[in-house]
């Protein structure tokens, strides 16, 4: 069946990447992921090179853990501490991909060890993050978005016909009408071609 | 120094809290989540009484799972399964919090036993939710802001005096003036009113 039926990171990554310096403080990577609505960064050297992965968990530990007292409330009195960098809390040597990546590969990743965030990388260099808010995009497409999907997939690879009607309730796509020897075919093209469908149910013969 | 210096838990939570329903399909909850931009909603029962609490991974699991050969890419010719319903795949008996609950004890279930977001009951009804990113939300905010809540703090408990400079650097703030014989209370009180700043540097005693 062809390439046609993966779906690579690419398609799906957050592209370019917001990423901190090892050397930021941490309260400056708290802004940075605050500011840009993600839950996790690659953390990149002078040479732009990765060098880790920071998340919320890791900064907010890194923020409140500094002075076993400190929290939201530390005393005045406290003992000054320097401010923590993101270098002392990120997570060192993170898994990768890459943009050719198989996203089966990366929903193994993310669901089965729990990973939440992946950069990917090109040539050592970070070009732009997986991450799990980036698969829930895929799969909370409208039904109706993803109807008009099918419809332009159809119609895209087999222009002179099938004139089948699509209906797509929670993913799932159904498609209607006259029998076609390729069928199966068809709906596996489907399937792995729009992404959020996460399945394609049997044509009915119609007459 | 009394009750001013406790960060409590209404003061930081999101309210009202974005629940789902225990029946809800895995699909319609993913969605959800992803239009409201949270990573986690506290799961109801047809009383609205709390359940559980689903999150991201959970619900990817559970739209990944269901079949171990669905992926992104199921075979069209796979058996159908029903969808999965967010009873099956949430986290059952979650640790909640009060309104009244002291933020230092939700970072504790944060930062160390890596609790991602908690429910705020009352009567047993769901009135909101601390998740990790109200937390950065309380860290985030810029230093420009900060520094004009505590001059306001200030001005509310000394309305009479302190005409002290205020500056404040990564969440520190530094305060510079004459000395006060109350200065230790002053910089205590400060550091718990205002949300963001986690600490208060010695004053400089001035001339």
């Amino acid at each position: 069946m062809g390439d046609v039926l993966v779906m690579l990171v690419r398609e799906v990554m957050s592209s370019p990447a917001i990423t901190v310096r090892r050397t930021d403080p941490v309260r400056r990577a708290i802004r940075t992921l605050y500011d840009n609505d993600i839950t996790a960064a690659p953390v990149v050297d002078d040479s732009d090179r990765l060098v880790g992965v920071v998340s919320e968990v890791d900064l907010l530990r890194g923020e409140f853990e500094a002075d076993p007292r400190a929290t939201m409330l530390p005393p005045s009195a406290a003992p000054e501490p320097p401010p923590r960098r993101v270098m002392e809390v990120m997570t060192r040597e993170p898994v990768t991909v890459t943009e050719t990546t198989d996203v089966t590969h990366v929903i193994d990743l993310m669901v089965g060890k729990r990973i939440k965030s992946l950069p990917v990388v090109r040539d050592e260099r970070v070009v732009g993050m997986v991450s799990r808010r980036d698969l829930m995009a895929t799969l909370a497409r409208p039904d109706e978005e993803l109807r008009r999907a099918v419809v332009e997939a159809l119609r895209e690879h087999y222009p002179f016909g099938l004139s089948w009607d699509v209906t797509v309730r929670d993913g799932v796509a159904e498609l209607s009408g006259p029998p076609h020897e390729h069928a199966d075919h068809i709906a596996d093209l489907l399937a792995g071609t729009v992404p959020g469908i996460v399945r394609v149910k049997h044509l009915r013969r119609g007459p």
